[in-house]
């Protein structure tokens, strides 16, 4: 059994992590923690897990992790660097859902998250979370970033069309329009009710802190990728929709472009379990997703315009959060990459 | 392994069975069958099974189920009643979600459900599907009766209180909410989404089908009770929340009358796997069994009034249909009976 | 032109205030405080203003409703009962849509309301506004007690059965669905989006503080009126559902009960445009009302049961709140009860 | 009074005419067809519009609108070029408010619509309108083409641009997002409640027919313009939100080009009451003009990408359909054109 400790379950993430650890044959939850909850049962604040999680939140201390072999942090960002250094050195494997170690570059991460970072030493090591890019390196890794959830679905839809040089890098659009479970659990009068349903709209036009990330990964796969990024709320809890405009490479008149794009794409993702490239002409919806780890892609290709269109959707809990990091657990513990993984989405 | 088959399989019971019993490790599921989808893949009509279910629908025939130990009939009301002879005489047993053996009075059914029964015969050899009422007749059954979403969430509220002579069995109201999925996912103006959402509304005030199968079953505990029964529509998808209320027959000047309805809930329900008896003085919520098997039950005792209400929510996809009918399954076959039951409700 | 200020206009009924006022051809708004908000231009909190209402927000002061008529306090509870002296005594009429004037028992208010009251000596004279009960009082007062949303609809269900003795006063139920902004604006995880949409709950079942108030009101037509009082949560924005079901003092034998019901809602109501009796048989839904403010009530007998089931729904913003405000203000200043709520509802 | 009639009332923007133009002081409604619900009180399919509109449903007929000065057509595409010639020699003016006279080029009208035109010859004669563009030709016209609501939000985007030739008009991508009512009334499993709430997808990515319509329009500004055009469906009700991208034909070393474009756009749009350009930085919210006509639009400039960005929201049933017909109403007939359209937006 893996031990497993989640330090900061009273958000989204946290909560979906220990529904998803739930009915993981291979984990046991040993501790969970939040400061402001010390003592209260699980059970209290997330009624579903009445009957499934027996545990009572516990401050988070040194000594609370000692018996895990993991440590999930479902913290808001900028806690995680202040105690992994602590983590690692006692031999626990460490893997972060926040922001802390995903961008390499220091001073751009510090000017994005508005501090100074803690632990700039681990963030060389730390391996971006992404199994679909990196699951070598997650096999045998002590700390993974686990990804945003808007690079998880952007990145997904544009690796295949990068790696075989199929668009043009610099013209990229990531148009994406996320769940309302992404702004989190606390108390905020935007995130109201009353606010959010009968309702869309943009934000952070001008700059989101996924933007830095998405780039940074893109340009590890073509040094001279660049995007706009424009993300939108929807009225819906569970979801990422992003629609990714590219302009191709190639022209209307080669052979068969549309055809050949849906093939790079099924060879592309043929071996990866969690990617589903759906059939051609497809709109896939964030609802065949909703609960399940799954990242569902139809790609299209726009003659006149020269475009190509990647739809791709991600449950942001799941696929963007708690289920990729059980997925680099996982991975990290060399057992079945789809552990506590396999169950279909929720639809209706 | 069990081999299953689904007789109706385009509706919202029917994604809901292929959805859970995908992680059933004891099923196999050999056929499904929609007379107007012959021949399209199951996951071309719901994306989220795409990777889990590889069947196609077939046409309904004396076949097709041939290879089946069990068969669930996820259909409108009077099919299953034209089919389960043959069917049974197959040796097959046979699960109706539906409600063509709920009533035992065929003059009571034939006046709510406006047709003549097809089979009187097999209503009597029925057993109706609640496990907390029949769980040794469901397990030798060879046709087990599925009960209604509404009649699982109130029957559940009321057990204790008539098993215990603790209310007067006249006095009994049930005000019930359901989610827009129990009407079904046929084409209809009256459940579009923008004739559903930001709206509330009861309806069948002067009588509902339901009605005479809560009183049925309730009859079984109390020959006297009897109740007045309104369904509210809900704009969500999943979930009914009964909210009943009864005279105690009790007074408060007695001791401790709210200690005591709390224990008697307790010890009545203390085997129940999938009733949970929430503390006192809750107020459970249905997205607290979102996608799971669970019922969840408060009760309270209003001393001015000497009034008990009950507060007992389901989803009515799982312990209202699709789960109950597996868990019923579960029971006919031996195993487990938490099997591919045992996922917490999805929060948020 | 009436001049009119609004205290407290950062929530959800300053808003519709403003939203009703805009079009209202006999008022000035000259005023709107918040002391948190003081300089920030009411269209920049609430957009849909914009191009409609120029003012900024300013601090609440003494001085600061010296050029009205007449003030509405949008605030929470507690605050009018501090400044209503004062406002009264500079020749101001007030209308307060909180809690503060409303129960004439300053012992229950205060033991509801858990504070000591800060203006008793006002609470006698204070008007409840309620236009079908108290018509002529209105028109007449300085002071108006604007009702809570639930007794509005609650109330209205009730009033001509208890007028005309056709109930058993005692055997009320009164269960409640509200929308969210019920709640009010305020940042709070309960009411957040993710925790609202998709679920329904009861709350406050053993006591809320809407009760003592339909309580009083009732009581003042039967004096042996009472009731169970269950409010619920809805996800949705704006309305409230009453299903209200109280024992008939007839019987199913005398004729045409259901008949006869109808015929004295509707002799009751001829006279109020803002009270829709509905035809008999019908299930008004929350969204007929959205933005109007109009209450639309449907009246049901039951035989078996001996039991009348009244269906009444409203805007909680609008009659059960803001409309009723404004309903209010054009009774005590003599001009058209209906202007600036002509408007129909707005469905879809 | 302006003698009014209604072709096609059933659906969702015969709704919303009518509850717009019950409260326009100069018009009187006459008529409402529908050739199904011949007989039937309009109040009773709209209960929102009970004691408002005391029409019937009356059989469509040649005679029907012969008291009418004006008819409106919220029929389904391709009924009212069947009708035209005959009701405008009659002397009555004609409103299509679907998209029988948007498209100039008849072969490309008959090829998204699938069918043959049957009145081309009236099709050069209707004026497109969009009063922000043609609000001389409406005065006049005697035929107008009611914008689709697409098109209403992304043109009214993108016309300072093109007219300030501050774009490169060949590399504008709009990607919209659209409540639900604008996929009609009609029965249809895919807009169910159960299949459109917590989803998101996008649709007709290869083509839509509203392209053609932008197209055509901006093309009056640039002969050069073109877009890629994706549309997506949303949980909710009403609403538009595009977000329009292009490539500045200025680069970031210019002067203060984002104060530039935010002039531009104020100018432009200066003496226009129902486009409301928003302070720099913001992101308008589709709810801020829910049931309202106005259209709220946000520039932004990324300097990175030299990028323009737009986002532009209207109530798809108002601006988009309804409230726009009525503008166009009120300027053929010479009556103040915010008449029956100055409520604010319903916020929240």
């Amino acid at each position: 059994m893996i031990k497993v400790g989640i330090v900061g379950g009273t958000g989204y993430t946290g909560v979906e992590l220990m529904r998803l650890l739930a009915v993981h044959a291979d984990v046991k939850l040993e501790v969970i923690t939040s400061r402001s909850l010390d003592g209260t049962p699980v059970a209290d604040v997330f009624p579903n897990l009445r009957g499934v999680i027996d545990l009572a939140f516990s401050a988070p201390s040194t000594d609370a992790y000692k018996n895990c072999d993991l440590v999930f942090f479902a913290t808001p960002n900028a806690i995680a660097m202040t105690q992994a250094e602590e983590i690692l050195e006692s031999g626990i494997k460490l893997i972060d859902l926040a922001a802390d170690f995903r961008i390499k570059d220091i001073p751009t991460w510090e000017q994005w998250y508005g501090t100074q970072h803690a632990c700039p030493g681990l963030v060389e090591e730390a391996v971006y979370g992404l199994p679909e890019m990196n699951r070598d390196a997650i096999r045998s890794a002590r700390l993974v970033a686990n990804p945003g959830c808007y690079p998880t679905a952007v990145v997904l839809a544009l690796l295949p069309l990068l790696a075989n040089k199929l668009v043009d890098p610099k013209t990229i659009i990531a148009d994406c329009k996320s769940g309302a479970s992404g702004a989190g659990r606390n108390a905020n009068t935007a995130t109201l009710f009353c606010e959010v349903t009968e309702s869309v709209n943009a934000y952070a036009v001008s700059g989101h802190r996924h933007l830095p990330e998405i780039r940074q990964v893109l340009q590890l796969v073509d040094a001279n990728a660049d995007l706009v990024f424009t993300p939108h709320l929807m009225p819906i809890i569970r979801g990422i929709h992003a629609t990714v405009y590219a302009d191709a490479t190639f022209y209307a008149d080669a052979t068969g472009p549309a055809d050949k794009l849906q093939q790079v794409f099924e060879d592309y993702y043929s071996d990866e379990i969690f990617v589903d490239v759906m059939p051609a002409g497809s709109h896939p919806q964030t609802r065949s997703v909703k609960g399940s780890n799954h990242c569902r892609i139809a790609v299209h290709y726009l003659e006149r315009s020269n475009k190509i269109v990647i739809l791709s959707v991600i449950d942001n809990l799941v696929k963007g959060a708690a289920g990729q990091a059980i997925q680099n657990m996982n991975l990290m513990f060399g057992i079945d990459e789809q552990s506590a993984l396999q169950a279909p989405g929720m639809l209706p």
